[in-house]
């Protein structure tokens, strides 16, 4: 019988499976495990008290369980957020969605179509690769490497060669998973680029409030303004468990977007926006954020100085401006998939294999891994990298 | 350049606007105005100081903040619910999602591809419809009305003849817009075709807690289970502003909607999930719930009162068992499209006309409304029906 109805379904779900990663993963998520896989925040850092406290605010008010229209003092406090960063938009510009992953979605939905392309880095976020898989399109994908970052010359020359696909898809900072930080060059020549080809770029940037560098670089938004959908989250400065996240367009696609929206989950969660608004018009939520911050970076320390005492002379890797990542690429011999089955086993440390965010079997990918350095405090980390250095060794 | 960008966007969208009935409506939404129109809970009966009280225990633990796979916790006190109503259900057969309009979507998305057909009635709810834009699918109506429902002779013959659509939409209690509920014999006939013909019913049923009468006829999902898939919400029973609902399948198919939930929008809001188990494992829910009904029935019968006293030789309703509506037909000279607008103007009251849930263009749906009796107080029913009537009266 049940099989019987698995054949009902769409064809392109019928020959999608979870990852056995994925399941690989939680079956490792216990205690007895260190994990540098998954990109978690650290809970430490949720401001739980804080939003205790709005939501008893917030809560005084009937209103903030009732379906609501979005939210105009979030929209406002968004605003403000990106006006720090060099974006000057109007709250109008502003589309509230349930997280960054859904604000990449309903984007996606708006501008794809199954004969249409769409260009990414040969290695990107997972998570932009499962919202292409019902349209079956074909992905056009360009260099890139963790030191310099996409190859904006190759996409020139797809663009002069007369692609043109429905989007470009970038992360500017600290990129998931290669963890480097876009120059201003490249940014401001994607932005050039998107206007001269009218080609929409995704920027897709939910870690570009997490970061360790005094020196900052506005989004590729700032640069070029039309062409650029901004997709921007709480996940990592708030917390994950609110899915809250926006998109910065022009004002003409905000109608449709809510048109998208509307059939998706009618509208983002009322609550939750009110929670959000209340926090971050308070001075705690940018002493919060710097916090944030301030730990993060002592943490990304800590792991490049862990990585630097065991791999100096193994493996390479940059110092991420931005971002919960760092990749490290080994020797080429090293099968980074084989070595994650053995750390689970031996050492009880996880990690990415950087294969997993191939998107057309870049080379590379499969002997590089990517590490997460948010999640752990600092012992761990030392006693993590320790151990998985002490197999990575053995292979040598 | 914005009309430039509207161009890049995928053809479905670009021949889709936001309804003109939309925006009057929120043109009308102000406190000179009486509302039947949009179908909202009344925020008095919200559970505002309960859920303060299960934000604050919950935001206590720091991975109420973190994201988080599906609350087993919620999960058994939706199977609980569920289990009061006749549905027997393993915990691992429900998933989590935010509120039903997501569960129709997913499912809409596990199910139907471009070259595939749907059963709907010919009046039905317009959320469904929209969920099917992007796919430009052929929608094949079958008759309805208020007093009986969905013609499922007409599904059978339809089946018989050989359509094999991606699924049939039902909404069994309290039907939006028509405020029929489902006998139990036409409920156990759609079961049976469900399983014989191999096609997939969505159950959508928002309002299904919501009843008005001590004899309760199960869902459908009782009486055959592998082919109803059941869609369940909590934005009735506790707050639209929680985004929370719930589907219930086949186990087989639980994997592949986790696929698709992931790409969307990666889980539901954690904190939502934990403020509303909390909740729900207190007995103060089910007062909360019991008393709910009350309140509304005591609204529902008070608009019927009033449409008695007011219109009982012209128009004709049934007394709804469940939901938050009255579907009211006018003599067919009547246009409950033009009655809106002069409603509007010389009356300030708003209802939804009928056509705007008419599919294929369904008649009598043009001399007909949809009235709200949840939102109002009885002083502002009483007077909203009276001035309506007043006006209809005008037109006789």
């Amino acid at each position: 019988m049940s099989t019987c109805i698995t054949n009902n379904l769409a064809a392109w779900i019928q020959n999608t499976k979870r990852s056995a990663l994925q399941d690989m993963l939680e079956l490792t998520s216990g205690p007895e495990y260190i994990s540098f896989g998954l990109g978690l925040p650290n809970p430490s850092f949720f401001p739980n008290q804080y939003l205790a406290q709005a939501s008893v605010e917030v809560l005084s008010n009937q209103k903030s369980l009732q379906y609501s229209s979005p939210s105009e003092n979030l929209k406002e406090q968004i605003q403000k957020l990106m006006n720090q960063r060099g974006v000057n938009c109007k709250t109008s510009q502003i589309f509230l969605t349930a997280g960054a992953q859904q604000g990449i979605n309903l984007l996606v939905r708006l501008l794809l179509e199954p004969d249409k392309v769409i260009i990414t880095e040969e290695v990107t976020y997972t998570g932009f690769l499962q919202v292409l898989e019902p349209f079956q399109s074909r992905i056009v994908t360009v260099p890139t490497d963790s030191l310099t970052g996409i190859d904006v010359e190759k996409v020139e020359k797809l663009l002069e060669e007369g692609l043109r696909p429905a989007c470009i898809y970038i992360i500017p900072n600290g990129h998931n998973p290669l963890s480097y930080t876009l120059t201003q060059e490249k940014r401001m020549k994607l932005g050039k680029l998107a206007e001269q080809y009218e080609v929409p770029i995704i920027e897709d940037d939910p870690y570009g409030f997490i970061k360790y560098e005094d020196s900052e670089i506005p989004p590729i938004k700032a640069f070029q303004s039309d062409w650029v959908f901004y997709v921007g989250s709480f996940s990592k400065i708030l917390a994950p468990g609110l899915r809250l996240g926006w998109i910065i367009v022009n004002e003409d696609l905000i109608d449709r977007l809510s048109i998208v929206k509307e059939a998706t989950d009618i509208n983002t969660a009322n609550l939750n926006q009110q929670i959000a608004a209340n926090f971050l018009q308070k001075d705690d939520f940018y002493s919060h954020l710097s916090n944030l911050c301030f730990e993060y970076k002592s943490r990304r320390d800590c792991m490049l100085q862990s990585l630097s005492s065991e791999l100096s002379t193994i493996g390479k890797w940059i110092k991420p401006e931005s971002g919960l990542f760092i990749w490290v690429e080994l020797p080429e011999f090293i099968d980074t998939m084989s070595l994650f089955k053995e750390s689970i086993i031996s050492e009880k440390v996880t990690f990415f294999p950087g294969n997993v965010f191939s998107v057309n079997g870049y080379r590379k990918a499969n002997s590089s891994m990517r590490l997460n350095f948010s999640y752990n405090d600092h012992e761990i980390i030392r006693e993590g990298i320790y151990r998985l250095a002490r197999l990575v060794r053995k292979k040598i």
